[in-house]
């Protein structure tokens, strides 16, 4: 047998003595070799065309079993890391270039959450069901039909909608069925499929989310900004507009905190049978009054010409990834068209949870329980500012989870950026105003009170004052 | 005090005694009442501009507080049900048309399932394991901090990212870090994002899933059909092709079934080395190997130029929406910049228990006692064949939740047909061929033994031998 091997590369691999493998982590010794062998190659220590030990002797000098070896070189043949034909022994697999050193694992940097974080985002995490969720999935399911974990239903799993449509009846006074209501990956996945389901122009609030409006803006559509005041949309712009839908937050205006005026409740469902609208209403924190019992949905008024969207993003968590649409009759085959014949973002399991979550009486619990939580931070809100920044005006604070500070025009950048050098995230209303909006900008602040534990609440509070522009 | 009043519409409602309301369904007493005058209105009852009786004598007539009665009828003028105008008393709002009678709740025809359901589209839903997802649920909810309730992060919980590359590592040779890692809804959600981070043009298998291929037709793209013989995907193709990028499914192709060689590992790896092409690879059922040890992953033979694709769609259940992509180093920037800042599909819920799923072992138990149940039933699928059909050849058998069955030139349309005249369901192979392939069609079946519980497998094996042509 001649002792050069033709194309060896030499080095450590010329014979089994030589070839140094450590055998570690998880699994059998077949699998470790397996992974030996591999970071080998990988590494570049055993180099393209280099040629393995023959596996007896591999096995003698590991103390392997005959066919342990055999196998993972069997093995790595059919992955193509090795190559082995009749007469040229096993080598490992030649390729254009060679691999590149394994990269040491970087770290990814951190992503930095601000200290404190007073953005409208998201509920108070630390508050989040837990005992209450849990025992619900249990019981769910436990409780659940087969079919539950077979090929979903795009319109969401039954039990959920049925319990949707009672929730929806009593807590907010949506006239619907379990037929209309689609569920979806929260309102982001609802408003994703509207933009592919619904033709035309979208009105949207001069004042809204951008991430929102993008939905209606793809493929070159626009979407035409209406004005805000204190009364919510102007509404009555809508007939001058050349608009099919209009995008609302009729409950708590996002951002401006406004509860959009009876009367404007009215004329906007007017608008709608009048031309064959729709109006979209965006219900995120309806549950969510200070001052009186909420204010019942627009929906109701009229089923047929308003398209009704919730989610448990501010009642329950932004991390439940789950919301619904409460559909006029005749635009729920449009819906589901676009949804295709199975779900394909929501998961079953927190659709099962959520339903027993909601028939069980625990949903209504923790709102209670959260509204009342949520209505000391904003009475502490309202104190402090009182105090120590009267100059600087409070509103939109009847319902919801965040309210707006108006503050003297030019001052909003300065007064995110000092905010920012105390540590504390704020929102301005800069970012969240339509580009083509026709009403020159009005400086302010989006604090939302929901998203901090108590304790860091008051320190938020604290840090927020200091940033402020004097009177 | 004039007894007619102007625009009365008369009926029922001239006076508190006339107007009949019957309180009932959940709530208190302010809410029934509300209930009440609402459908009132809504089925015409209660005719626009109709004047209600004062709140005094509607509280006195039902036997209500005079608060119940005035807060019902304030919270109604708040949601637009009513107008109250001093002198003109509390009316029904006017609409430019009248409402519509509320319909009658016509329940949705049920959505109708085959019988027998032998299309690859899910493993056995019976099979679920509960118990062991509810202990998971119970000891993750437990256990995650609070910001695993908070603003979710799109790159997915770090819990699993971790877990996932610890589990891909060892199960399926998968090269990664939690940072290279992005967590989605399902494949469908991997490519539905590699759809609008990759530019170019991508070549698929010329059978393969059609919603797939959709991901990378938006907006006027093609897709390139590639070949597919019984060594999986014709890669020497790739080089005439100008294709930027390859989706393939190496462990076990879709529909075909047959394996990746080992040649055509490597040499699709050389193809995106030598042209700075993308590999993508769909690893759906690559745990589901019956004569050996799973297959590797191709990833791993170079982990910066292939993208691993894999879900718990095949191993655990479809109705799970969780999916993960290891990515190339330099993608992940492009990944997360089209995901934006949060998560907005994958719940936190279903990634914290599939983190301690994987961690402590209950996938590995539960994927290795599915690998037996459906190695007992591809063994059916296989007997039950050569006694009764002998003239038709199976492939695709040694791994995953399908094969393939092989039927005369025109005889596949005749034979879908007289399987779902005996109530079975089943794919034939043209629904799954690109349009533009350019190799003439294969006749055949696409037969999955996943999905149906075992008493029903047997059945429905029977019903399919019944439908398949004669020798």
């Amino acid at each position: 047998m001649p002792t050069e091997q033709p194309a060896d590369r030499g080095g450590p691999s010329g014979s089994g003595a030589d070839l140094h493998l450590e055998l570690r982590g998880p699994g059998g010794k077949r699998d470790r070799l397996m992974r030996a062998l591999r970071e080998a190659i990988a590494s570049g220590r055993l180099a393209p065309g280099t040629r393995l030990p023959p596996y007896r002797g591999l096995a003698r000098d590991l103390g392997l079993a005959l066919n342990t070896v055999g196998d993972a070189y069997g093995e790595l043949v059919a992955e193509g890391w090795l190559t082995a034909r009749q007469g040229s022994g096993t080598r490992v697999a030649r390729r254009s270039t060679p691999l590149p050193a394994e990269r040491p694992s970087r770290a990814a940097p951190p992503r930095r959450r601000p200290e404190l974080d007073l953005r409208p985002t998201s509920p108070d995490a630390s508050r989040f069901p837990r005992t209450a969720w849990i025992a619900a999935t249990r019981r769910a399911l436990h409780a659940a039909p087969h079919d539950a974990f077979a090929v979903p239903d795009p319109r969401g799993r039954p039990e959920l909608r049925l319990a949707l449509t009672e929730y929806l009846a009593r807590a907010r006074g949506v006239r619907t069925a379990p037929h209309r209501i689609v569920v979806c990956a929260g309102t982001a996945g609802a408003l994703h499929l509207l933009g592919l389901a619904l033709p035309g122009t979208i009105a949207v609030e001069a004042y809204g989310l951008g991430v929102h409006r993008a939905f209606f803006e793809t493929g070159g559509r626009r979407t035409v900004p209406l004005p805000v005041d204190g009364r919510g949309a102007v509404v009555e712009e809508l007939a001058g507009a050349g608009a099919d839908a209009v995008l609302l937050t009729p409950a708590h205006q996002f951002p401006t905190g406004a509860t959009l005026h009876p009367e404007r409740r009215a004329a906007v469902v007017d608008w709608a049978r009048a031309g064959g609208g729709l109006v979209i209403e965006d219900d995120y924190d309806g549950e969510f009054r200070y001052d009186r019992q909420p204010v019942g949905a627009v929906q109701g008024l009229d089923p047929e010409r308003v398209v009704y969207l919730g989610s448990a993003s501010k009642s329950l968590s932004v991390a439940l990834r789950i919301g619904w649409m409460a559909l006029p009759e005749r635009l729920v085959p449009d819906v589901l068209a676009v949804k295709g014949p199975r779900e394909m973002w929501s998961t079953s399991t927190d659709q099962l949870t959520l339903a027993d979550f909601l028939t069980r009486g625990a949903f209504d619990r923790h709102v209670r329980l959260m509204r009342r939580v949520y209505l000391h931070r904003r009475d502490l809100l309202v104190r402090t500012l009182a105090e120590r920044a009267p100059h600087v005006s409070v509103s939109g604070i009847a319902a919801g989870l965040h309210a707006v500070l108006t503050l003297p025009p030019g001052t909003e950048a300065d007064t995110v950026r000092a905010a920012a050098r105390q540590g504390l995230a704020v929102d301005g209303l800069a970012q969240h105003r339509h580009p083509d909006s026709p009403v020159p900008p009005t400086d302010g602040l989006v604090v939302g009170f929901g998203g901090l534990p108590d304790h860091a609440f008051a320190e938020a509070l604290s840090a927020l004052c200091s940033a402020l522009p004097p009177p």
